[in-house]
């Protein structure tokens, strides 16, 4: 199994470690220290030699920080997690509700005398930096850049992970490695910049062509990277993780070098260098500006690219997609023909990940699936383990949130499924999701729009009847890279423009606490909209879908939806009949076959 | 008559009257000369007197500029002038797309060697400038504040207006001015600033509850004014357009000077004073700046309070929507049973002032008449004119955009007929507009969303088409004040938070050229959405209308709505019933009674 179960995080570890950190903190002449989720290269997912905020405080969520004050230890999480850290961590730790709650906000109001925070420059960037900065203005208060506390007080601290580096074939990249480092070579001349440091793990990918097996569920490789104007590169990596395949296919272009001597090849740098300061360590920039080098703030060059995904990897991803179809529709035929016999959430995903695992092209799932039962449906981030294993009931619904990551692709689907019948409240309630996510489906726009032009589409239904969800419609996804992936997002806080080959999910949802929740998400990508007759001579974009797996009629108030939307829906259900039921068993073609019918009217019984 | 049908613009007198201004640049050692639109108050409608850029070239638009330099004057306007610029201005004068092409852009190109380029700076704003002076970094050529050439060289440019000044009663404006100016004299003591100067006429006219004649078709005062911490005002403003019934409602905290004595004003103050580097003329600030007084940029701190209509304001939209809903039914129901009779666009125009007049409560029209038969119905800005003038054929569409000025209320409806029965393109394109304009009418929305959130949401059903319209989907609009007003909009371009009390247009529209025009535009006011059953725990906003008269029937493809769609526009009808029946002639009720019947399904065919 590639999912664990296991409940994680340790509260009753927290306070013997917070003290030991505060003794340290004495000793180094610090008032506070922030630890960080984060590891330098701020992925979401990330080793377990870097799993410093689960070892000190035992919150395990993606995203989060701690500070450590004498008398406070704030644990800073988001609305996704402010459940999950009480379960987590020990009373000696405060959750701090964040991003209401600004760390240089919290620190001044916890610090009135003023003093020094330590911090780690390997695990914060520049951006983040500033910002705390800026609030700490005329405070007293200090932040100040050291070997970090934890490290030396963590024993048993895992070492940096090992794992093998691949080949990503040019044929699924659709682009060599050598064309990428050109075309990035141009933008550097022509910005006149002579080298960027690349320090995130899938622009790296990326531009190498190689993927990785350093973090649990996304393919990437722990590297950092200069890049020349000429096109060069000096890859710094444990040389253990390269096999002479790879570093055949690296080439005599792509320099090695080993960590420990990542100072020394910045150093000897020519400036000015490109930094990102949303996502560098801040150690990169300080390293430069001690040896006199130019440092010149910018974008990773790569972020963009990496998104406009090309034809081979769009071909790459519907592959992947009707393998991983095919798994999905063998999984709900099963889960319809067990729903009766007690199925529990591990159950569930336990028997999914098996789905996906027979046809023995899966490289790992793309995240823990997300099972959640009745109310805990409702909880949007939900991890069942042992300790929360619950049973699916007659009349409960069943979101079920998952993905696979196959040599040619990465999917994310949701659907939401029901033991039994539904109410009429959860029907209606799934309709208007439903009509949302056909909303986006169907879209087509002018050029130059953002994820947040298209947002409110997806809710308007659930608008109109009071109701919304607390998250994005959707997030970026990688080809064969992490299942998150910037910049592109449909979400209100997004201005990012859509551009053809960015791929994207389309996961409108609705959650009612305590009761259920309903999530669906399929993954689309933007492709040229043709053009229509009677249609303006306007260039306009739409969206490819890339998921094709049945979506739950019983859940479905028909004589809600528009005939549009009927109409969708039925030629959605036609078109995955026809590519998923040569894929599957006779069993799983007899379910597919039923639940793909049309949608006549009126409410379906059965 | 408001509204006069005069073409506007003498395009022959632009070659000599250039050349009198090239000789006078000579003279001033300048290479070139920039004539805006506006006035010293960034209004949309200026005086006769500073209509400078039509009484050079020709040109007559709502916004604009001329850039004068000895080989050409380039006229800059945006997408809804390129075809009248054409008309109105002489070939001695090159149209230059814009914001297309910048200005600074432009220079550059324009003056390879460098050079002085002037500018009045009671015409500027700041913001205006740095954004030119950005882009003529190291170009060799700079911008000069001069005393402006124009004046010297129009021999009969007239004097600045007297329009009479009249108090706008507090029952109507909901807050006395003196606790309008205790508010904003609050704000600037938090803000740490001793006073503000006030630009804007529309700020000036909200904050003193008055209300001026000074342009045509918005009923602002031209004036200055400091507005002070303590709540005391110098109000900048020429004697004769203040009568005693005004001063005693001004009171002796308004301290009255003479527009020559402005800058004595300006240099008595104490610093920090706030200045909006978005509409004050740069004048202002270089005034201030040579006196020594510090300038702390901000926001005019009566855009937003002036913005959110208060309930009294609220009631006073809605009573100047009763009597304008009754005169437009009266006049749509005379334009049926006209249409057969030879009808030309200002026959209908002139005909719709009338019955807007007949009440003898209307103070005037909001802005001229829009009226637009068959092609001249897709041109989004259309002023029809005795040159233009065009009979409405049968078949042919009309879109009729007009509003009206009443003491309690400003008003802005648009609305499309036909002549005779539609094709059955028309009337998908107008479905399609009506089918956003019900989805803005019938949203609400989470707390915290701008107009962007909601733009898409009115285009939708356009897109699918492969159609589009290329102006927002509304403005903000004052209460008896400009019928275009900031800060909301309902735009991609717009990221201003929606409030309650904000109103706005809610105007879709499609434009076929060489065709037809569609647009439908209703006034809506920000408020409150009362919870629902089921519906969740959050704060949402919706939209009241506020426009009541019938939507052409026979131009729906009723099988193309939904039942919601159709339920709203069922509901809405009845409600034009109920409200304007009882105020209008038997005839309009008959035909009132016709116009309003419940949609059934399939096409109307009488």
């Amino acid at each position: 199994m590639f999912q664990s179960f296991a409940a994680t995080g340790a509260p009753e570890q927290g306070p013997p470690r917070l003290a030991e950190l505060r003794k340290a903190l004495l000793r180094m002449g610090l008032t506070g220290f922030w630890i960080p989720r984060a590891d330098a290269h701020q992925g979401e997912y990330v080793a377990a030699r870097d799993a410093r905020l689960e070892w000190l405080s035992g919150f395990s969520g993606s995203a989060g920080f701690c500070i450590v004050l004498p008398h406070v230890a704030g644990v800073f999480i988001d609305g996704r997690y402010r459940v999950q850290v009480k379960a987590q961590v020990a009373d000696v730790f405060t959750p701090v509700p964040w991003p209401e709650v600004k760390p240089g906000e919290w620190l001044r109001e916890q610090m009135p005398d003023g003093g020094v925070v330590g911090y780690d420059p390997w695990l914060h960037t520049r951006d983040e930096l500033d910002k705390v900065i800026k609030l700490l203005e005329e405070s007293g208060i200090t932040l100040r850049a050291v070997a970090n506390p934890v490290n030396a007080l963590w024993n048993d601290q895992p070492l940096p992970p090992k794992g093998q580096v691949i080949v990503h074939p040019t044929a699924v990249a659709g682009e060599s490695a050598p064309a990428k480092r050109k075309r990035m070579a141009d933008v550097l001349r022509a910005a006149g910049q002579k080298a960027v440091v690349l320090t995130l793990p899938d622009s790296l990918c990326w531009l190498l062509n190689i993927r990785g097996a350093d973090v649990p569920k996304n393919p990437v490789v722990l590297a950092f990277a200069v890049l020349h104007d000429s096109g060069l590169l000096d890859l710094v990596i444990d040389p253990d993780k390269l096999d002479p395949i790879v570093q055949a296919h690296l080439g005599a272009d792509v320099r090695l070098a080993k960590p420990e001597n990542f100072g020394a090849v910045l150093d000897g740098l020519a400036g000015p260098v490109r930094v990102d300061r949303g996502s560098a360590p801040i150690w990169v920039s300080d390293r430069l500006d001690a040896a006199g080098i130019a440092v010149s703030w910018g974008e990773d060059p790569c972020i963009l690219p990496k998104a406009r995904k090309n034809a081979a990897e769009i071909e790459g991803m519907r592959q992947a997609h009707l393998r991983d179809g095919a798994a999905m529709v063998e999984f709900l035929a099963w889960l319809e023909a067990a729903a009766h016999n007690g199925l529990t959430e591990i159950g569930v995903a336990s028997a999914l990940e098996g789905f996906r695992r027979a046809g023995n092209t899966l490289h790992d799932i793309s995240f823990d699936t997300i099972c959640g039962a009745g109310p805990n449906g409702a909880i949007m981030h939900y991890r069942v383990t042992d300790g929360t294993n619950r049973p699916w009931h007659p009349g409960e619904l069943m979101v079920v949130d998952s993905g696979g990551q196959y040599l040619d692709g990465t999917t994310d689907i949701t659907r939401t499924v029901v033991n039994g019948m539904p109410t009429e409240e959860q029907q209606a309630c799934f309709t208007r999701v439903l009509q949302g996510m056909i909303a986006i489906s169907r879209v087509r726009w002018p050029k130059g729009l953002a994820g947040r032009d298209l947002d409110g589409l997806a809710r308007f239904n659930l608008w109109l009847a009071g109701q919304d969800y607390d998250h994005g419609t959707g997030h970026g996804v990688g080809a064969f890279l992490s299942v998150h992936e910037g910049p592109q997002r449909i979400s209100r806080i997004s201005e990012v423009v859509l551009e053809p080959g960015m791929v994207l999910s389309n996961e409108p949802g609705y959650y009612r606490e305590g009761a259920f929740g309903i999530r669906i998400e399929n993954l689309i990508v933007v492709q040229e909209a043709i053009s229509l007759p009677g249609g303006d001579a306007r260039a306009m974009l739409t969206f490819e879908t890339l998921t094709w797996v049945p979506i739950e009629r019983r859940l479905i108030l028909q004589e809600r939806l528009s005939p549009d939307e009927r109409d969708w829906i039925n030629s959605y259900h036609a078109e995955v009949r026809k590519k998923i039921a040569p894929r599957v068993s006779a069993a799983a073609q007899n379910w597919l076959a039923k639940a793909t019918e049309p949608l006549g009217g009126g409410r379906i019984l059965s």
